[in-house]
């Protein structure tokens, strides 16, 4: 039986405020990449997640950003190297120490939204990432794109790497993804954003945004909830590969 | 040879801001209370700190506090004990991340500022901050003011206590302090802070504020670093039991 | 034609983060009390917020409050009254620019959550608040509840006062408010709610939780939007006054 | 007489933490550039240097910055135009506030760290710096590089521009500054210093870092005082421009 694991983001809500509905997709997933505290994520909110990921035997991944509440961590922060590390040891122990009271424990490490675009291509921010992992536990995997500086410097460094793929995101003809600034980078259609996974993880191909079909060699596949409709992509992802006998298993 | 714990909070400055001679008083004390993020310390400087705390084989404590980097977490804030027990999980987590990176631990907890004031009497946040501690390790000391509610709930959940006096304080014929509010309330002269302590060890009393004895039996006395008079109290106070034979030595 | 001021809380979402339905709402009102940064509200949607009041010749008050996005501004804050007056003065001018710029102005002041209540009875805070009002702009009313100490302290100093009533909440027989903390303090069936709003308006009276009459003096009554619940009550308040030929007019 | 202004960046304290002598460069310089909050500045600091500037009829400006405590305003921020103007007015508007009841007003605007660096050369943010000024009150000058995008926005925008040059900073033989990263930027010889400026100010050229000759137009001279050494060189330049019988003034 193939197996895949998916992953979305949760814990994102801050205090008054939410967002995303954690509770369906822990519903739906393996693996949740949980807030930090920096782009969003109070302690309670942190470690009401960590206990509900625990309880559903859902693996807890600490998704470290810039500390930016008021951009959600989606604007690029020129943080010196030695700053980021420590920014990210930080989160990173935060989180465990939340996941310890909840019977859980950090299991991966994935960066978030801004930093996580970064690190395809700034080799000094995703070193100072990298250092971070390897000085704090060295045994802790990195998820990232595929290709990216992260995932290369990860490898480097001797870190285990989780390569992932996005049921959503549409693809250029190279693998990598479309800019959500072009029109159709994101896809809305449930059946279709299935379909897609299903393919990429049996077939372990997707069809570009120009009609070829690209290689995708994906461990894990991010999921979103962060709007009703995204979670009715995420239900019908998972319906397709729980029809398809597909298991879904956390990567580590 | 008699042995007392010397404690000093650490770590506090923040960014660009600096506070302390943190550098001289790990040369002088057995204990540092680190800041944790919330009141005071970035993670760069929480990382140096307990670096240098590493280097010289001084204990690391979580100095946790209010969210509040303006009041410096010196204002009493109504957080509901379970954002407490959240927060103080949080901070303590994210220190240990650092300290485990130096090379270290986090060895027990201190309230900072407002929230030590508040819970020498507030018992839903002493309980709030004794329940993020017993979650988190239970073999985890707690830092606090003898007869204070914070360590009798603590006490009562089967965690080391550890009492502290203060190297410049004036006390109460009641052996409480002296409100910061009244004249006297904090003592400057480095040489009667120096004999003060020296009694407070080996002979368990002070000099109350209106002349008459107190029993003092504090395992740990907290000395100041953070102005240029603090710390020469601090050298003062440390060379007196250097001459005295006094071992300065952590409480863990 | 009686006439009342209808407000509302507005512009407290936080980046990423929504709340409250505020197009609604600015369609009911004549006064949105607009967040300004401290409990709530990033620049961009202050701004937005104030176009969107301004377009509709909606007033805008300045809500002040703590500064405390994790709690929302509702947990209480000792701050000192100096920097109270500071932050207070801070957060009038910040949404003033705002304002300004969307071709209005700040017409009044209410303090939010945590401050709001404090100032019921803490005289310091209460006059700290009038302090900065007095200080920025002595022709600015003070919006509070009625018996305050903040309504108090603001007429000894000169200031204007207006006193609220709440659409939704239950009153004691004395005329002030069930705690949040009790049973039934918060009404939730729009019709009753709508009814209520109309005899306070026509007769200044109210149905107190014992079933007593309270005389309830009101120029301005609040409701909320921050749930499609509370949006639905505030369009069937609204509803009622239109239909029964109450003006809708800010107090200012 | 030959006239000039000297600026400084002043306010920088924040809660516990101080910054920089303000008493004696308030008593040296003719504008204080004043923080707004966002990389430095609690409002109660912000309140005593306006009042204290406002004292000494020192001009008051806006020292806008990203919103980066953490980092001081250093980092450069990848805010969108529209957040960034918004951003720019909210904290105009805050220090307006404050000026106001120090009984002063906000007289010019000044970007700070990495803002001042990015709009040098960063066109969407130097438009949205220019777009904030002139919404909220074109009549205001911006303060800036000699040849930067920034001044040039501002310009085209119909706004006053004034030109600055740094007593302490080595040029290069085009006019630009040496970066920081480069070995001798910064100058730190009180008498070298003092001497430049007078030559800045009598003669319009300074002496670049290869030994060359560069015309310098400024209308303003920032000098810093935010440790010992660069108070000392403040302290020198304006004894020396005094004994040369410059006038120092506001440009404003």
């Amino acid at each position: 039986m193939p197996r895949i694991d998916l992953n979305s983001d949760l814990g994102e809500s801050y205090g008054q405020w939410r967002l995303g509905d954690d509770e369906t997709m822990l519903g739906l997933v393996s693996s949740a990449n949980i807030a930090c505290g920096f782009h969003a994520g109070d302690p309670s909110t942190l470690l009401d997640t960590c206990r509900a990921a625990a309880k559903r035997d859902v693996r807890i991944g600490a998704q470290v950003g810039y500390q930016d509440l008021a951009g959600f961590g989606r604007r690029f922060i020129d943080v010196t190297p030695a700053e980021l590390t420590a920014e990210v040891i930080y989160q990173i122990g935060a989180l465990e120490g939340l996941a310890r009271v909840a019977g859980s424990t950090v299991a991966y490490v994935k960066p978030h939204g801004a930093l996580y675009n970064a690190v395809v291509h700034h080799r000094d921010q995703a070193r100072a990432v990298v250092a971070a992992v390897r000085a704090y536990d060295d045994s802790l995997p990195v998820l990232g794109l595929p290709g990216s500086v992260l995932l290369d410097e990860a490898e480097r460094a001797g870190l285990q790497v989780v390569a992932e793929a996005f049921a959503d995101r549409a693809y250029t003809p190279e693998g990598a993804l479309v800019s959500r600034r072009e029109p159709g980078a994101v896809l809305h259609d449930p059946d279709t954003v299935a379909r897609r996974v299903l393919r990429m993880v049996t077939e372990g191909v997707v069809t570009a945004h120009d009609g070829s079909e690209v290689s995708v060699a994906a461990q894990s596949v991010c999921i979103h909830g962060d709007s009703p409709a995204a979670t009715a992509m995420a239900v019908a992802v998972r319906a397709l590969l729980d029809a398809e006998n597909i298991g879904i298993e956390a990567f580590v």
